[in-house]
């Protein structure tokens, strides 16, 4: 589908970007920010594919994936001036890319034929690894465990996705419709600050 | 083997109770805690899979084992009072655990027929790995590389699996008297604090 | 090719004596400091294997390569006092430890008749990550993102070594001479403290 084409360029640009930005906070030099944007933006459908033996990998067999993010990378250097403005464009952005990937990792596993448990963790695999990596490369503990619905956004987009297929839903309409539902619930948990319940464990407390 | 499968659930399900613990030390949310208990518990058999190209992996064709682990980090966020008073159960169960991945590791790679220093390795990375990853998410040293003849012991375990092997000792006999022995001498280092000695260097001293 | 072979045995041995110099600054202990001598030598080379799907892994099909890492890093316990005399012979070392590893890695890609950028890569994997798993085991950001040229020595290898093969020079000249050229830049790099621009960027600033 083009339109998934398409959705899935702007994704990966968009996590590189993203990434950049996060290797700018910490002085990376040029060639680390390059590197993490395209272990941010192709590093979550890498570890999918490695996970379900699905070769050659996307960046593998489509090296200007490659280019791509990392033109996206350092052109992040040079816009550095003016990301600021754009900081709720690439909260969007960021959104679309999460459940692009999830429907895309989701779309790997159906055509593998994996049962619909791994076909939603393929498509949690593909949406959020990337930044697990950004983060574990940052020497953060990854945002993914603590904060925002980022997972849950994920795992909600690819049940709707699955269930819809099972229906026999027409498939562009019920991608129409995850992809959809998806973006609404990642977008009103940053505008409310939705979140999960924590849980608080104290060793040594009785 | 039946007595060895009851016994990994029972040891995927200590390592995702011990993961959730670790979990909500840091405050993570019911998502992340969920993540890092399928982590710890399945991630040491999912890096060895990948690493001897061994698919699929574990809980790709046994999907349950996913719900199993989530269930379980779950339910310790429940019973989150009460855990610390099994403080002493959970360090058996995580020592059984350890031991059994161990068994369950060699297996695999003599199935494979790889060379005898492959198995050892195949063990102690089914038995260790999982611990690592949760280590590097939660932004920790690695507890491995530093304490408690953890890594030891899965050695040790795994030399005398294969030794008994190929000493052609019945198979059950040599896997119980493996077991046994990883387990006592876990329990004997963390009962007398044995560890191994560390290396200190300080790069300006002379 | 002989060179190349002794070349890669002097370049694990030097990776790991390095790693087990920083397992030391962090008081691992001995199967610690083993662990991260292996995993750093060998590291790159596997997750090239992973990622190109290219199994065996080098050391499941040359288990003594375990071997002479282990016993490398395990020497370097006991060498530890003479190490600061050697610490410019060890940056030597180290540096043709980058750029053999470029090289074989390259290889690997060429005979996997992949795309050139992807051969480009497959070089610097391989050179670059087993210091990355290094650095994120001892819970530090990686060097890599942030220093002297590491990762950009490695792409220039690649560079003149995949140019060299196009224009048909022969074989063996093209190594020496991307062995070379990559040997000196690095050289030259940490004697003039030559570093790639760093991206500072503040999220707060405007």
């Amino acid at each position: 589908m083009i339109i998934l084409s398409v959705l899935y360029i702007i994704a990966i640009v968009a996590e590189s970007m993203t990434a950049a930005l996060a290797a700018g906070r910490r002085n990376m030099d040029w060639v680390g920010v390059c590197l993490l944007g395209c272990v941010t933006a192709l590093g979550g459908g890498s570890v999918r594919d490695i996970v379900l033996d699905h070769h050659p990998l996307s960046w593998v067999a489509h090296p200007h994936y490659l280019i791509i993010t990392s033109v996206a990378a350092l052109a992040t250097i040079a816009l550095a001036r003016i990301m600021h403005r754009l900081y709720h464009f690439f909260l969007l952005l960021d959104a679309i890319g999460l459940v692009v990937f999830t429907i895309i990792g989701c779309n790997v596993a159906l055509a593998l034929e994996l049962p619909l448990t791994v076909v939603i963790i393929s498509g949690m695999l593909t949406g959020c690894v990337g930044g697990v990596l950004r983060d574990i490369l940052c020497n953060d503990i990854p945002l993914l465990f603590r904060s925002e619905l980022y997972a849950s956004v994920s795992i909600v987009t690819g049940l709707l996705y699955v269930a819809g297929l099972r229906l026999n839903i027409n498939h562009e309409l019920v991608m129409a419709i995850a992809l959809l539902a998806g973006l609404t619930l990642r977008m009103l948990a940053l505008r409310f600050k939705w979140n999960m319940p924590t849980f608080i464990y104290n060793r040594d407390g009785h």
